[in-house]
């Protein structure tokens, strides 16, 4: 397994000022936004080569894999690049609870905002 | 239309060093994650309150309206926080592409990175 992250991929990365890009994963049959989390070059490297989901920690400055602690892995499905290099969008096999709270995804434990909605306009048929 | 984010809402999100949260924004039926953008309180406000979905953009330093140029707005259907504040979902109508290359999304436009699969171990029946 390569030590570090392939240059070709390193190069289309555009990081923030702590080097972190955000990685939204996705459970890959059902569609659902279970959390966002954030990496580094060397967090993507283990996401891409080992099928499991490593981030970095910013509050704790170190990486952690999901499930080691909680038995909640996430295994990858399929990892994209967007089109500017500061998003990843990783597909994932979810067990159980992808949210520390014990909920299933992070979005459901904050909840919905007060939101007005909006439609397209009625096209005449 | 209240000039300001509501308060408690503000008091609920956790702020990048921009003061900016991530954004990420999925089709609300067919569950496609679409893109990712980033909001301020002002973005968040007007997302919340105009049927409408505003990001901050970082690279011009201003506002704007998905759809304002290319025509392809985001009509809001849910706007969710998740559990430490630092991101949102947004549940959009997305007319057209949402990506600026044309591609349906963004990450289609990035596409898939090299991974390696993982699976959940088999559990004997």
């Amino acid at each position: 397994m390569p030590d570090t992250l392939d240059p070709e991929i390193a190069s289309r990365l555009k990081r923030d000022d702590h080097g972190l890009v955000a990685a939204i994963v996705q459970q890959h049959d059902t569609g659902e936004v279970l959390m966002l989390g954030w990496m580094d070059d060397e967090a993507l490297r283990r996401t891409l080569t080992t099928g499991r989901v490593t981030f970095w920690s910013r509050s704790r400055g170190e990486y952690w894999r999901k499930g080691d602690t909680s038995g909640h892995q996430q295994y990858v499905k399929s990892v994209a690049i967007d089109c500017d290099g500061d998003a990843l969008l990783v597909r994932v096999d979810q067990v159980g609870a992808a949210c520390h709270t014990g909920e299933r995804t992070c979005f459901l434990a904050g909840g919905d905002l007060p939101a007005v909605v909006g439609s397209r306009p009625e096209v005449a048929p």
